[in-house]
């Protein structure tokens, strides 16, 4: 299955579906996406560490740009369900969302991220999503 | 297991906590609470619905203060899990998260949150929480 | 939405599917079925408690048969997902599953099943499950 | 951290562990595990397909190994939460469970596993999975 967008279609795609879209696309390969976002105060909570809504919003959109990169920009997938470990306290700094996707098939599609933050080695966060897919019109 | 903490002291607990807390707690019991939001414009996401981080926010919200009901404003609950089924397109207005909470543990809590929308009797989304709780030190 | 197959039909139908099913379907109503089982020693594990896969099991088999009770035996759902929540140490004897669908959609349908030992007022482990749902044929 | 225990010594441990102990470990690495499974008739389901109770199985027990090759004997893991997305039906035969320790705390583990079958490149199924651990003594 060849590539359906690059890295510079999904950023255009991406910001004009979103008014404000705060991440950049910075890889795309077969089945895989990564997502870099700067954290910003509001994406902070008590304690100064980056929110949960933060990790979860950066995989989501890792995950679907993983799945637009396969399917183009018709594709409108819907999530239905998001799984997400915490395992390190997030710093303030540079997020980065490294998404696979293990599973795209006709109806859906799963895939599972890795989120990083600054130079560390270890994930702060894993996250498993699951995509329902539109029925295909052709 | 007493009450530990009313509505009118979580709510004032978790302003304290968040400089901006946009939600309002509407009833506490024994092992539960109910959280509700206005949604506002940054709430929703391309297609007018509200969006899968809001909803993880609220029922987050509402397992914490489930917790700090039980366990009294000591408590500092950690989130390592979180699992949202998102089942019908939530519509922008008001959000009620029904939180329960299922074991509550010396290291442990976990519970369960159904998110309602308006007038809809169907939860728009389900979550499952898992909270670390830290070592008491009596 | 009336209910397709009773107590006695979905026994049958699922002793006709399993060679050997252990399980007894008790309840079955809108959206809900209830399964019981009785642990046998190939249930238990070290430390004489139930098996996770017991647990999974029964929960499985519950929300399956709430499906089938809704669709009818033309139903092929296949589970695409299954989270769950170990609360207590579940002892051999009497294992019941109440399981409720919270969306029967055209292609996914997501239920909540929680297990009870013997007498307990308190569940042992709760489960989420998804069911992918096979284009319907009409 | 040094590996406390090696593929032999995990091997006799879950055998002694186990009356009958069916699987067999095949690797240990820094944070690593991998488990084999010959399918038999009751790991089957109508249809063909291996069951979703023996994946579950061979994932927990996987990461139990990864577990307690970190950790030496002594260790008493309990599972918490496992979450598992079925991707590609399994058929019959040799089942391989990859795992990796994703977070080795002093109170909670966790994991993933990759679960493949026969000579297939892509994973039939995919388990995440959380254990508590029991305070050290030391």
């Amino acid at each position: 299955m060849s590539i359906q967008m690059n890295v510079g279609q999904l950023q255009e795609f991406l910001e004009q579906a979103f008014t404000h879209f705060p991440m950049r696309i910075v890889e795309v390969g077969e089945m895989t996406a990564t997502v870099e976002l700067e954290t910003q105060a509001h994406n902070l909570r008590p304690g100064g560490t980056v929110s949960g809504p933060t990790l979860m919003t950066i995989a989501d959109t890792g995950l679907y740009a993983a799945i637009l990169a396969q399917l183009g920009p018709v594709a409108l997938a819907v999530t239905t369900n998001l799984n997400i470990n915490f395992l390190h306290k997030p710093q303030p700094g540079l997020l980065r969302a490294e998404t696979r996707l293990l599973k795209l098939g006709k109806r859906l599609a799963v895939g599972e991220v890795s989120i990083f933050c600054n130079e560390g080695k270890e994930p702060v966060a894993h996250v498993m999503g699951t995509y329902s897919l539109p029925p295909t019109t052709s």
